[in-house]
């Protein structure tokens, strides 16, 4: 049975102190935790009701970890969701792992990006695009946020997100760095060979003029009617989907 | 002074139900308030801070309506942002006007879209686009909550968001009706001329079957890595911007 000590060692990953000092977090609903359960994560506790045990016989057999039949009322009080018929699963966080860039790769940079629905938003459309890498300021939202994880819906397991000194990071870059600004190349208007660093801004500030002068392309994807500007995420995945066109 | 009464009348308009009876809804915040007062909606009350007076002054001297200098627990108290230190209105519900629309238009139709935070980021994305009319089914979001008009950052006063029977709205339409499918054609490889219906569907469940035989051409956003579907509003705002090239 699952004892009181456990719900509150879950309800604590809430907590980015907690997450930090357990060195674990968990996902919430159907398509995070089967998807949790697909990946090379290491699992350290499973929470299914038996609507998720019916539906997921065979995942359950093959899960090695604790494992506990709970009703609903449990999920919900020790996760995030307002409603939780299905399951939550807590997992090992990984080490944070910055990747080395080949001049093939495109790669996307966030600047403070500290919004985690954006943050959860963007690695879902880096798995669309077929994006791999996603590097983030220190001050970006934190990808272990369950937040994060669950709008992301499951891509979280295929993007490998890392956090560093930006500045320091793309100091060291050789790829075309692309940003975004509202004064740039109109994406429409040229073709982009599908490689480099594009960097997204913060929220209320665009990119800092730190990052900016590090820039060598600034682009800009142009406006039509009259909204002052595009949410982050609406603007990410116009630029990749704009990348991606061959 | 602020009547305990208006603050009660202001916190109901949180709900359909109160919003419809008293044919009255509001705004919060900086950005949505100046749009307000900016726009030709009719605003019955104004509360604001001493920053917003200091920051709008020429604004304030020319409102007609009730205007009450607030403090930031009021707001708070009033409206449903956690943090709000510049200002609230309360303003009319304009009539339900379904457009005309010509063959020249291009116009977005949502069937059955829930979520109020996805409608307001359409709402944002169709003004920076350009497009005027969004055409709801009657189970969309509503317009007026709050979440929608706030996540439209101010938008929402230029765009004109109608609601009706979408199947019988569409049986009607002489332009191209397209629709978003996993299997239809490859927005990349095809050009399109900016006009007709772009119908999107719900965030679960897609386009409904109805809706589905009215489409005439059924487009596909090119998918390159491996998550499973994009979000409504990511996906509105790549196909906005695809059907925007020339």
């Amino acid at each position: 049975m699952l004892s009181k000590n456990t719900l509150k060692f879950i309800k604590s990953l809430q907590q980015k102190k907690f997450r930090k000092q357990e060195n674990a977090f968990f996902v919430e609903g159907t398509k995070n935790v089967t998807e949790l359960l697909n990946s090379d994560f290491e699992i350290s506790h499973l929470l299914y009701t038996e609507k998720f045990a019916l539906e997921h016989s065979s995942m359950l057999k093959k899960f090695k970890g604790e494992s506990y039949l709970v009703n609903q009322n449990t999920l919900q009080a020790a996760g995030s969701f307002q409603t939780n018929d299905s399951a939550l699963a807590v997992a090992k966080i990984k080490e944070n792992h910055l990747p080395k860039i080949s001049s093939k790769d495109l790669v996307l940079a966030l600047d403070d990006v500290r919004d985690p629905g954006n943050l959860g938003t963007i690695i879902r459309i880096a798995d669309w695009y077929g994006i791999r890498n996603i590097i983030c300021s220190n001050e970006s939202a934190d990808f272990y946020n369950p937040k994060v994880l669950n709008s992301s819906m499951g891509s979280f397991t295929r993007v490998n997100v890392s956090y560093t000194d930006l500045y320091e990071y793309l100091l060291q870059v050789n790829s075309p760095i692309f940003g975004a600004f509202l004064e740039g190349e109109n994406i429409h208007q040229s073709q982009y060979s599908p490689s480099g660093v594009i960097v997204m801004g913060n929220e209320s500030n665009g990119i800092s003029d730190q990052i900016g002068k590090l820039v060598t392309q600034r682009i800009t994807i142009p406006r039509f009617g009259d909204a002052e500007s595009l949410n982050v995420a609406i603007a990410t995945a116009i630029i990749c989907d704009n990348f991606r066109r061959s």
